[in-house]
């Protein structure tokens, strides 16, 4: 079973976190919460949820995990105005291993610098920020290119989580 | 005076907003608040200050306005998944009119792929999307580049009213 950061700021789109976690640990994956500062407790944008977080991201590295979850909302805004968190989803992407983005969730990936020549998705206010930094824009439920799987919206959610979960399984028995 | 467009939406930065209406109404100007739907009554995200949205983006054009303020926070985020609202502020740069944008401001410009070439800056998230929209980012409290005005975040609104209201006053004497 795979042990999955899932990077998370105030503001996230409740439904892009709660669904795909509870079903990442109904599969029986390891989910730790890494935000900007540790312990401290984050909102969703819609309806509350509240998650506390377990790690600073400047205290974690790509090495402490097998994959990557982020969530959308305004939660990746607040997230890329800091480097350290940036880097994170960039070297995450960039090792290989499975990283899973919802709707703003490619903005972590474009202030890192690491889109050029990926195929990817995202909610349509960042159409022209994905194709700006390089990458191909899909306007399609999921795109999967590589290790990174990306969708543009909460109505996606199943096809999400379902292509994320197959991307476990096949990257665990490799 | 001037006959400004405010181009709003919900979770505007109320200071944003609020200080540069303010000073533009003391020097005489007139505000036309302008949003995705005529008559709704949109909310700011720090001190839930109401605005009331009198044209819809939809029914106006440049030419029934002198000059635009782009207020900041998660409004031009909603603003430019409309795609006549992005339109219309980038009609507006490339008018030559006076144009205001602040901390998040410039990502309706950049869905309309006008910033090519333009000196700006903006809200330190959105950095990386400013210099691959061609433009070139300057970590300074206002840039001024031919008609637009530009600034980072709230405590610069002194300056960028300052040199927004100097804007206004060379541009109507023109």
């Amino acid at each position: 079973m795979s042990k999955i950061a899932v990077i998370i700021a105030d503001l996230f789109e409740d439904s892009e976190y709660v669904e795909p976690a509870a079903a990442f640990k109904k599969a029986g994956h390891e989910l730790v919460h890494v935000g900007l500062e540790k312990n401290a407790v984050v909102q969703g944008k819609s309806k509350g949820t509240r998650v506390k977080v377990e790690e600073a991201v400047a205290d974690v590295s790509v090495e402490d995990f097998d994959a990557l979850l982020i969530p959308g909302g305004f939660s990746p805004d607040k997230l890329r105005a800091d480097e350290k968190a940036a880097r994170f989803c960039g070297d995450f992407l960039v090792s290989g291993k499975p990283l899973f983005a919802i709707c703003h969730g490619p903005q972590l990936l474009i202030t890192a610098d690491v889109l050029r020549g990926r195929k990817v998705t995202g909610w349509k206010s960042i159409i022209q920020d994905i194709k700006n930094a390089g990458a191909q824009f899909l306007d399609q439920k999921v795109v999967e290119d590589g290790n990174m799987i990306s969708s543009r919206q909460p109505s996606d959610i199943p096809d999400f989580i379902a292509a994320s979960l197959k991307k476990l399984k096949v990257s665990s028995e490799q």
